[in-house]
């Protein structure tokens, strides 16, 4: 059998009791590389759960899938990431394999970034397509995800934005070298996010400088209202409602962050519940 | 200190070991009513935590939130729910309530189905805004959602549809009388969904004749393709692809079920993997 298990949000009692028997049972397990950065680390899993884990990195997994799957017709094999199996494509592709290999799966689920957000009290049917926010360098500042959420505004719909992550990327030296040397990793903040999303709110803002604010149309402004989120289900947690151009010079330290475009049209209940979070601006939405 | 405890898909041991760490030590433990019919049953939970559990049906957490947060600024008081803690807005009001007593809350989140359904292999990014399609009546029959769903489909976004479910409805007959009794818990079929949608496509088409499905239009169609899944993250989990027409007919078995319609532009992962669940059709879309 081949387990699929969703270890949540990351601290290591966030496993289900269903998860940690699994774990406990099987002949071996792997910890997938990107997890055990999102996660407490290695140590304090394979301490809590009893047992030695086996680290997976992104090429083991995409180039070296026979050999997790080895002998999972007979034995029991987990392979473990964090939030919810199905948040990455890569392990949809690794269910594929062992389905293709006659190996029997089984997925265990957990709370993923994608319901957790539900915790700043924006309702979750209320969510429309989820948008990525990637680094920019200085030739690639690339702004798609802005249109997205713009789509979702015009429905009444909040926009969750996932921030990116630069976890193993090597250095541009060492790309030349036979030796790969890594960059230490990277968390965009929802500070830097609300950057970025300022400079696009002020490329616009020159294109069409007539239209700006005047028709109540669905767009960014400075002064639109977002969420920021900090480690959420965590005891560290944050959550702060604040404008795009506060959000900027804020620090809710250390990572995961995530930001939220709250739509235009909210319910008083989520009205309510954000209050607690910081100042409600007013909104030319 | 006020706890809300998501309990996850439904078995006793979804629920996480820090949720279980808690319960054990609470002084008192509720269980949202609603959640007991949709889990497990009330015993079964009893016997797993090794704890009586108090049941709050929708009233009590409604008109009588004092008496469930009563003392929890100085004693431990768990709230049990199923899924995520944040699915519902009941839950919103009483974290609410709670703050304004000045008791500190904390929050234990888990699976839903709003994250569980990416199991069938459609990426989690690629979801619009969620629907609840109602069961209809004689004289009620509400559409909004095909709206949804359309506006989904023009922005290539698969939609999920909760599937509605009634429970502690009570009879028109007892509405007349002092003493209340309910109709059994109905929860409704993926069946029963397509053939509401059926319907709905069947009467736009009477409206509209002559565009049907000549220009390539983002609307449902007869042999739309749909996704039906019923009992999520259980060992009975089903999982079909099949059109619209050929839903109405299968029977996945036992509650709870949930559709989705996907978008008319699969990721070829996507497509791979839905394979395996039946019959991809050729969609006109």
């Amino acid at each position: 059998m081949f387990y699929i298990i969703g270890l949540g949000l990351g601290d290591p009692e966030d496993i289900t009791v269903k998860g940690l028997n699994i774990i406990r049972e099987c002949d071996r397990v792997y910890l997938e590389s990107y997890t055990s950065v999102l996660c407490c680390g290695q140590e304090k899993l394979e301490a809590f759960y009893g047992k030695k884990l086996i680290l997976a990195d992104r090429e083991m997994v995409e180039q070296r899938a026979d050999e997790i799957l080895e002998s999972a017709e007979s034995v029991s094999v987990a392979f473990l990431v964090v939030g919810d199996p199905f948040g990455a494509t890569t392990h949809t592709d690794l269910m594929l394999r062992a389905k293709e290999k006659g190996i029997k799966t089984s997925i265990i689920h957990n709370a993923s970034i994608m319901n957790a957000v539900g915790c700043c009290g924006l309702q979750l049917y209320h969510f429309g397509e989820t948008v990525s926010i990637p680094y920019w360098d200085e030739n690639w500042k690339p702004d798609s995800f802005y249109d997205k959420i713009v789509a979702n505004l015009k429905h009444g719909l909040h926009t969750l934005c996932l921030l990116d992550i630069k976890v193993k990327e090597p250095t541009l030296e060492s790309l030349m070298k036979k030796k790969r040397e890594y960059m230490p990793p990277r968390f965009m903040s929802v500070s830097e996010a609300a950057d970025q999303l300022l400079q696009i709110v002020a490329k616009k803002s020159q294109k069409e400088p007539a239209a700006d604010g005047q028709r109540g149309e669905h767009k960014l402004y400075e002064n639109t209202l977002v969420v920021g989120l900090a480690r959420v289900g965590h005891e560290t947690q944050q959550i702060l409602a604040c404008s795009l151009s506060e959000m900027k010079s804020v620090d809710l330290g250390p990572p995961l962050h995530s930001l939220i475009i709250p739509n235009g049209q909210l319910h008083p209940l989520e009205v309510e519940f954000l209050q607690q979070f910081g100042e409600l601006n007013q909104q030319k939405m």
